[in-house]
């Protein structure tokens, strides 16, 4: 049996006298022979005052580029045991492991380039005026400055790449923030693995103690202190809407309010325009929007949720390559039984409503907790009057809605809530189509996709990954590229 | 008698079974000449329709940079208008009104030359690989868009810069946003004036109605009512901490939220350091301060309203040149008698106090709303000890406190609020200072000022004017210069 203990000021700290969780394999739902000593409120405190001790020193440490690309490389070297932590208490595949954990050594190297630029916290100077009437202008120089001490909560479905050393404990390091993580608790031996190497990185470049902690929890205590602590001045957060809210609500009801990204739910509608059918075989487009729907159990907040298909015959040809390559998918096993209950449950309450043919892929169980991909099949009427379809369905589920006319589209996307994505597929879509539909998009999401599915975001500087509530809390910030470190900057002005 | 209406849809719509108010002279307390019909939840919500129609049509529109250079020009044409109703209702004096309205005019410049910049509105843009493997790398363009439709709140003290098209109105307009109005009721006027202004250039350009409305109150329900209308996106505020405090809520508690971005209230402390005394003479710099402290009334959110001063021999020659300098000073009358009634209350409550001495000019009242301008002396002990001297005083009063080590600054420094500003006179202050004393000089405020008092914001991108809570509502934007616009813009990725 290995225990784990909380990671606060560069100690692991094993308190046998604590309450202990585990972990558990989603593949048979067996617990993990681990205990995860969980943190106390007074961990909480240790963690949070090292971090308020550590905001000056780290944040105007020249180490700090260098930091980052010693935790990358502390990952590389580390990969196997990483990989085979994180397959084990995530169920998920090994080739999404690997992909993964290069996506987040490259989120950490391309913070350390964007602040090894000279000057890259200056957003603007401008040079004092000594003769201008009637008096002088002064010099004004506007840098970028660390928000103070960021919680990051690690997401269930992105043990890597959104959790321990993710996009926001990365982007919060490189603004010069020190950051207390508060772990998911499906995956806390990966998790506290990654944590190590990170305590190893700063210990090797004698960076200050409470620049990083990491605390062990499996319920809302932790996480709501963390959020409540005045030291605390910035969450980030990758989860439900209902998580995500909870935390707003407090942030918003403290004596000194902070912000909060919270990445949460979104059901990235899919619009296939009859126009596409030009160009796309039916069986290629098919495939692509299945494979979209189900990689990973689709356990993505991109993953196609709706999909509008025109009521023709080539929709009608679609809807049955979707139904073809959904019962040749390999479907793989969720990332834990309270997830795959949820999904069974959803799935069964919309499947009881009036009006809905679910179609369910075939292939037979291997595993615990291996989500049947399904799909829900209605007319738009159906959908448009039912609140029950109107949610995100976390896992490989999504809504085929056949529609009469491209009105019926209309409808939709002004009533529709704020999305992550919106794909849109079509012979030339931004020529092709009404001017004012696109725009009410625009209005709708965070990212517009012409002829390609929403999964797969792109690490990069061009890249918006925050939508409009609830996909997101503030619709002004992205989570993906290295834009999101303003997230956790704020500017401040030196007048001479 | 002359009678203003509520401005919606390009109509001034006099409604005269409406309630009505007033605007009255601050320099006698007497009702001006005129009736100010009081809008309705009715014309609340047309407004918000006709904002809603207008803002596809307005975000597109190529005409957006004329519009605000036809505006600032008719602002320039009808100045004698102008600066004569703001006079009369502000009780500001004719030279502050010029310079007032010459900086809403170059800043409506500047945004319009903002959006003229070809392609302004795309931060990031990259382009596709095709041959990456495994997966083609899409072209990625992100581009800022507008957040919707936005609600302004005038604020009293700035009735042209910050109220009906200063820069919260002007920013939201560049941006592509169709603005809502709510105007100050004590320069109801001024404010009608302008609103005119800006429906003719609508007008002139062919601009969607709706795409400007301009609503008349002298309570909260409008205003509370505009922040919870789902139509509206956005808010700017500037004004009382109470006030924005009570927007932010409504704007939190809505099932979308919404952001508010709410400048409040500083102290905007001044550190004189002993070295300065080697360059300053301590004449010409209790000049300078009582000037900032003093100059209109110490209406400006910037008012230096804490200074500390070495218990010296020239810190003490320092405060005698205050108390001199005080008595030297002409007191302009204060913009409300509600202002003025507030300042009188506050200041006698802080004259009560154990350990103070409050100062007051002697000069002699002219006008009705004449704050007299106060310092209130005391010791480091004494200040930090009572709650009461801990808040902004709004109006021409300084805390002058006496400090005998910079142990106690750094006390001050860790303890106080959030500031828009921080002013540190010094010698050399860069390098002659403690650096974890400036360090968390710029944890508590947006601008840092070496040896130069914080009124006279300068209209510039590298300006910075919103600070950590409670003097703004979010110190990741910023009210003035063209950065503003980020206040109101939403990002949105396309890809292909």
């Amino acid at each position: 049996m290995r225990t784990f203990g909380n990671i606060i000021g560069n100690q692991e700290i094993v308190n046998s006298n604590s309450a202990y969780f585990t972990t558990t394999n989603p593949k048979d739902n067996k617990p993990i022979d681990n205990r995860f000593y969980e943190a106390t409120l007074d961990d909480l405190i240790l963690a949070t005052q090292l971090a308020q001790k550590a905001l000056y020193p780290y944040s105007k440490s020249k180490k700090k580029s260098a930091f980052l690309e010693l935790i990358a490389n502390k990952l590389e070297i580390n990969r196997d045991q990483l990989i085979s932590s994180y397959c084990l208490e995530s169920g998920l595949p090994e080739n999404r492991a690997h992909s993964e954990l290069n996506r987040t050594i490259y989120q950490l190297k391309s913070f350390s380039e964007l602040i090894k630029q000279e000057n890259w916290e200056i957003t603007h100077s401008s040079p004092a005026d000594e003769l201008r009437s009637p008096t002088r202008k002064p010099e004004l120089i506007k840098k970028r400055l660390p928000i103070g001490v960021v919680a990051v909560f690690g997401a269930s479905n992105f043990p890597f790449a959104y959790s321990t050393v993710g996009g926001d404990t990365a982007s919060a390091f490189a603004a010069g923030c020190p950051v207390i993580v508060k772990c998911h608790p499906f995956h806390a031996e990966t998790s506290t693995l990654v944590a190590r190497l990170i305590i190893d990185s700063m210990k090797e470049l004698d960076l200050p103690e409470g620049t990083f902690s990491h605390l062990l929890s499996s319920d809302y205590v932790i996480g709501e202190a963390l959020v409540n602590n005045p030291i605390v001045s910035a969450v980030g957060f990758t989860g439900s809407i209902k998580g995500g809210l909870a935390l707003q609500q407090i942030a918003q009801n403290r004596s000194v309010p902070i912000p909060v990204f919270a990445e949460m739910g979104s059901q990235n509608p899919v619009f296939i325009f009859e126009s596409t059918f030009k160009n796309d075989n039916t069986e290629s487009l098919g495939k692509k929007l299945i494979a979209s729907i189900t990689q990973n159990s689709g356990q993505f907040c991109t993953k196609p949720g709706i999909i509008f298909i025109p009521n023709t015959p080539h929709g009608i040809d679609l809807v049955n390559a979707l139904k073809k390559s959904l019962h040749e998918q390999e479907i793989e096993a969720m990332l834990h039984k309270n997830i795959w209950n949820n999904f069974q449950q959803l799935t069964s309450l919309i499947n009881e409503q009036p009006g809905v043919k679910q179609i369910v892929s075939i292939k037979d169980s291997t595993f615990e907790n291996q989500g049947r991909a399904v799909l829900t099949e209605m007319d738009f009427e159906t959908y448009i009057s039912n609140n029950v379809f109107h949610q995100e369905v976390f896992g490989p589920h999504s809504f085929i809605i056949r529609y009469d006319s491209e009105n019926q589209l209309n409808q939709f996307i002004t009533i529709t809530d704020g999305q992550l994505t919106i794909s849109i597929f079509s012979d030339n879509p931004e020529h092709s189509l009404d001017d004012v539909f696109l725009f009410e998009c625009q209005l709708k999401a965070g990212r517009i996709i012409y002829n390609g599915v929403p999964t797969g975001v792109e690490v990069d500087p061009a890249m918006q990954h925050g939508g409009p509530f609830p996909s997101s809390s503030d619709s002004r910030f992205t989570a993906v590229g290295t834009d999101s470190i303003e997230r956790f900057t704020r500017r401040v002005t030196f007048q001479k």
